[in-house]
């Protein structure tokens, strides 16, 4: 691929809303001179924040819009109101379009998963998308999906997973065949819940070329780094996810709170804070922020709602780095490659409808899929 | 209650084996002099260690026995070879015949779990047991179940650990009506599972005596300590309990790496041990020790595996409040109150079969409620 990696955001969206988005393209482009963009949202808002940036200015088309989707709508609100004219809506359009080759929002998560399925359609074989997190480990990085988009899965659901994920750690990690585990209670085969029984033994009889499966990993993996993919369900992963999280912040709270708390202590501080800072570094949402939209005709990359400039540029890059080394293209001949092995599986599975007319409907039967997002990158 | 505690030990369980169970009830028993110990277990390797000990040989009754459960068994190959015979056995039946008010193992949990089962039946109304674990928060410790002793679980189930687990909290935390949170993922009414909403709408609708329900909570807000206890099915939760434990870990390692990099760091944990030391203990899994089987006719507590003398003390400790404080007879009560409003709850619901000659048949069904358990505790 040699042309241009072309980015669409979504201005309106995050709890800054437009200046983070724009100085965190800006932050993108200085490392990646080869990105152009497309900009949604509240021309009088964002005119001055590119017009302060000449260079950004240079490779970005600015894009009016009047609806801005709201952080607490309901994914069926957002719809309703905002599926066409939102400055979301818009920005996932030109993914649709060609015009742009990767949509990023700050915004409300279930909106944004319920306008992405809407417009983009999942990829045929693909009934549910999903969401996949960068999760920090030990030895470096992994990816853990499903972090949210639905609830529950059955086994070929979890060997899609394992199938989109692994696609995505080998665009990410530049490794031929990443290792999959599929995330379980207890290690032993006779563990754990059906489905996931069910997936292990298909993962581990077709023996796909493109990603090398390990077996069952509990919770306590992820952050050992014990495999490159980590394949759950919306729920479970969406838990571990924030329970994750959780604890680091709890740690760091009592970490700042005996570092203060003598003198002696903070003369330590003082000697050791090159070293806090490195620390502080490791553990930085912001390095890992993103989640990346599987399953979709598009690739589209939700951030942090609280990112900062440098949090969102984290998600630009994401993205950049998604269409540059080709995700959907790898995901695609993935998803071929257990498919011909699979006769009976939903290689045709039925598509939502397009029409306008059949919105409602749509976003009814959506909603059951989306309604667990919420949370989920948040 | 004014007779003394009596407590069950199986000596055999556990990585380290009798030494640590020994010297962890020397430990506990300073604290509480009014307990008195059976202890279970091959009676070469104890009748030493208890001679080492005059304080706790005085108040201990030590039962020679032949079989020892093996760490990586089965709970049905357990079951085979060791539901009479075993000092994981003996000690629970210690329990049943009302010689002992508690029985404590460092063993496998799948077994100890079934063996529990098997011998003390759950409590009427109660079709599954739970294990519920103490988890160090930002505002003291609450307590989460289930984790890990079956998977999923329909919206009365879900009650009923609401209910038990608030009972124990009135035990530990000494409250009159803990707060009760459900673990969803997103935390607007129509999020999440349709049986955590249906469980939800009941614990709101009911509004019981014994708890003050708080509403949906995410993996977050664990650590943060919102509720006093959180209530979740057996998957998700020793995933939340298992992810938490590997971000700690993970962390605890960045922090000795980075401190010991340069000398200015090293410098600075000097100055700043005292506070390192503070962080430690309260990150220490020993302080939490103990998984507490729910629902059964009697209390069993699963140690970590891993446990030395004092992290095994701890575990005899919470078995010691849990007596003292009368688990039982408050989750009785407050089971009774909430079955007062469900005439159709499964008040009677079956018990399995006692008798010797149906113990396979048992044994199979429960398979299926403690395959899930392994990594629970241990």
């Amino acid at each position: 691929m040699s042309h241009k990696v072309r980015i669409a955001l979504d201005a309106m969206g995050g709890d800054h809303g437009a200046s983070v988005i724009v100085a965190g393209a800006e932050l993108s482009l200085a490392r990646h001179p080869d990105s152009e963009f497309a900009i949604f949202g509240d021309e009088a808002l964002i005119a001055p924040l590119l017009a302060a940036r000449p260079k950004l200015a240079a490779v970005t088309r600015l894009v009016h819009t009047d609806v801005a989707i709201k952080m607490d709508d309901k994914p069926s609100q957002a719809l309703r109101y905002g599926r066409v004219k939102s400055s979301m809506a818009k920005a996932i359009d030109a993914v649709k379009k060609g015009e742009a080759d990767v949509a990023i929002s700050a915004g409300n998560t279930g909106a944004l998963m319920a306008m992405s399925r809407f417009n983009l359609k999942t990829m045929a074989g693909i009934d549910r998308p999903a969401i996949a997190a960068l999760w920090p480990t030990l030895r470096g990085e992994s990816i853990v999906l499903d972090v949210g988009a639905s609830i529950g899965a059955d086994a070929m659901h979890l060997v899609d997973l394992a199938v989109m994920g692994s696609a995505m750690a080998r665009v990410l990690f530049d490794i031929e065949r990443p290792t999959v585990g599929l995330l379980n209670i207890g290690v032993e085969e006779v563990k754990g819940l059906e489905e996931v029984r069910e997936a292990g033994q298909i993962l581990r009889e077709r023996d796909l070329p493109d990603l090398a499966y390990h077996g069952f990993v509990e919770g306590d993996d992820i952050g050992k780094g014990t495999v490159d993919v980590v394949v759950t369900e919306g729920f479970a992963g969406n838990i571990a996810l924030k329970s994750a999280e959780g604890t680091a912040r709890q740690i760091g709270q009592y970490l700042r709170s005996a570092m203060s708390r003598t003198l002696s202590a903070r003369i330590g501080y003082f000697f050791a804070r090159q070293a806090f800072r490195t620390l502080r570094e490791k553990m930085d949402p912001r390095r890992s922020n993103g989640g990346v939209f599987l399953g979709l005709n598009g690739i589209v990359i939700k951030s942090h709602g609280g990112a900062d400039a440098e949090g969102f540029a984290a998600a630009i890059d994401l993205g950049y780095d998604m269409v540059r080394y080709e995700l959907l293209a790898k995901i695609s001949r993935a998803l071929g490659e257990i498919q011909r092995g699979t006769p009976d599986s939903p290689a045709a599975a039925p598509q939502l409808p397009a029409t306008e007319d059949s919105v409602s409907e749509a976003s009814a039967s959506l909603i059951s899929t989306t309604q667990a997002i919420g949370g989920a990158v948040s």
